[in-house]
């Protein structure tokens, strides 16, 4: 059997004209990925009925398996059906389940289904309606030549229910071929020097694993894919290949795949049944939602005090208004009083703080834009502060600064 | 002269793989959207020699202007360099003044330049080096057949950098057509709502300015697109349909384009010279970062309480021990407690609270996954509590909560 191919369309000018970032298509990417499906090309296309179906007859011949997102809403700007209708040279028909699904998601919230609604239920002669519980869009199977099409609608949380209930018992059992994907995350080093200590051989291009470098928001992530004729092989090829890989990066390392620092550092901190509060000012509760989106959150986040304005880092940390009047807001005397105090106050094993001008403005020569003071403060342990000046702009800052100190504390909880 | 159109490419496994999310090519269809320039189609292309020069080929036979981003790294999955010189039938030479750079790059930040970087420096033979301040990787600029090909490094900040430096300046200024663009953001109402309202008259697709409508977390957003002569028909044009929708929408209407609900707020309470503080439990202190993000933030936030745990409820924001026990802290009476408490520790003029079961488990039959309260207390103002039921997952249960959150406070200070 030959390799399954894959072609992702996503359909919608909020996509084309960049009003709205597709997170559809890496997900179902992704999805295909871990079944050993590769979808080499992605396209994105504007609501323009022509183009759209030019899009699909293109891919159709260029692969096996079409998924397409978006174009499946009630309203005159969504053209997915009239585009497949045209491409199979046939009429759009009423299709009655679908109507009633559609009335009865409705009447489950205790609304009434308006007319606008009855568009979804039309399906183009020959297809299948996939039913949606999860929304009014129900989505739309099909064959074009000899490629096996799937239409879902665009809102993710649909999309993904759909996946698993429609397209996900239907995909071909691979034979003779397994990929098997893991990333490898690192912080603290730029992506030429992670490739410098990995070294030639394991970045070769003809390599099986095949191991590659990226960087988002500061991460560099070491991605491997091994394709093997057997699930164990591939399995087996993947292990060795990040023990070797773990083994040149040491503690650069923090986890693996959708592992985040905030993860980590909280299964740390959930392994040695300690907790954490933080005390924030330029990342403005950043920490505590990034600790709190982490699972198990309740067994060792406590709280996070944001005191972004003067008169909060005094009145609820603690900060002597003498200190914050000599030193300024913005250093190391008062990023420690607000780790300790935090500390105090709420009685947690850690602290972490963090105090800086994220910008745009309000800059110094001695402080540019940039500079921010983190610091840890633990029960029994000497207060760390440290300084970086980050460069970028204000998003940018703040997403360092968090990713930074959790590290340092990530850091400190390893080596204790 | 005719309509100028542009394809945005994407190179890389990381994408194909589905590792990560492409935010670089909604920004640039943006960009381009912004200047009259329609990128109808966009290709995502996994790190493969042939199949990238197989897709600027075809790019360039269908587009006036070709942006690619990714694969200029100094890895051996960077790619797009060898595609090039693959496509023109050309070598790669190296750039001498491109050399210099990157090693003074490094120097700025007291590194060495290390061997692996000197292949970024790599021309195909008739290209162009475009000068990168931001990184290490030099941006490609060459002609294939008609189109203008422009190639930026994947790393957003960088590739936002040099499109200003390189791209914009060379935009050639638009004749005969402006198109500008809009988007109404609203709260409240779904998508069919939303479009019942507008009307089949706004909605109509052969009518220009054009309208659509969108849903992204809970938001609907109404895009106009307006396509006309003259930078002033087209504005006036624009500014006319914007009137008809606000006014078909009413108090659901929030903001335009990227305003979101925390800038909405943040500008209405710097507009009363008003300061805000939250007190957060389910949304671990989202609501603070959404309102740090917010410009101008200083002026009217003073600050946050995450009180994640029972006891900082109590400690922190002096919650009765006797109310959590009896009511359970997702509850009305908690939720008014936590708002009134953290109104008068700051001294602010609002303080809004959420306490909830975020899930994915801690549900009970009365209190499902998902029920969230939401308390606004305001000074001399009865303090309000909303309790809703969210569908969904973790995180979309506490981006809703904190949406609707800011939306009842931005109904309250409009109202008031």
């Amino acid at each position: 059997m030959r390799d399954l191919k894959a072609t992702i369309l996503s359909i919608g000018d909020e996509l084309a004209l960049g009003q709205t970032v597709d997170t559809n298509t890496a997900w179902l990417a992704a999805q295909l990925a871990q079944r050993g499906i590769s979808a080499p090309m992605h396209l994105t296309i504007a609501d323009d009925r022509p183009a759209i179906a030019e899009a699909f007859r293109h891919a159709a011949e260029r692969a096996d398996l079409l998924i397409a997102t978006g174009g499946l809403g009630p309203t005159e700007d969504d053209l997915t059906r009239f585009a497949l209708a045209d491409v199979l040279g046939v009429e759009l028909t009423c299709d009655d389940t679908a109507v009633a699904q559609i009335r009865d998601f409705f009447e489950r919230r205790g609304r009434q289904m308006i007319d606008r609604n009855r568009v979804q239920a039309m399906c183009p002669a020959g297809a299948t309606m996939l039913r949606n519980d999860h929304g009014t869009a129900p989505g739309i199977h099909l064959r074009i030549s000899d490629a096996d099409v799937y239409c879902l609608p665009g809102v993710p949380r649909e999309m993904k229910a759909m996946f698993a209930d429609h397209i996900l018992p239907a995909l071909p059992q691979q034979q003779g071929r397994v990929i098997l994907t893991r990333k490898i995350n690192t912080f603290g080093e730029g992506e030429s020097n992670v490739a410098e200590r990995l070294g030639e051989k394991l970045l070769a291009r003809d390599r099986n694993p095949l191991v590659g470098t990226t960087v988002s928001d500061g991460i560099v992530s070491i991605r491997i894919r091994s394709e093997y004729a057997t699930p164990d092989e591939a399995q087996q090829q993947l292990d060795q290949t990040t023990a070797a890989i773990r083994d040149a990066l040491g503690p650069l390392v923090f986890g693996e795949d959708e592992q985040n620092l905030a993860q980590v550092v909280g299964n740390l901190l959930a392994e040695r049944r300690q907790t954490i509060v933080t005390a924030e000012s330029c990342t403005g509760g950043l920490l505590g939602k990034l600790l709190t989106d982490a699972e198990g959150a309740s067994e060792f986040f406590l709280g996070a005090f944001t005191t972004y304005a003067n008169a909060m880092k005094h009145a609820v940390l603690g900060v002597p208004e003498s200190m914050l009047a000599e030193h300024g807001a913005v250093s190391e005397p008062v990023a420690q009083a607000m780790a300790e105090g935090a500390l105090r106050i709420s009685g947690a094993d850690h602290a972490i703080s963090t105090t800086g001008i994220a910008g745009p403005t309000g800059g110094t020569a001695d402080k540019p834009v940039g500079t921010v003071y983190m610091a840890i403060a633990s029960r029994n342990e000497q207060t760390q502060v440290h300084r970086h000046v980050f460069a970028g702009p204000r998003d940018v800052v703040r997403e360092r600064t968090a990713n930074m100190t959790l590290n340092q504390l990530r850091l400190r909880l390893i080596s204790a």
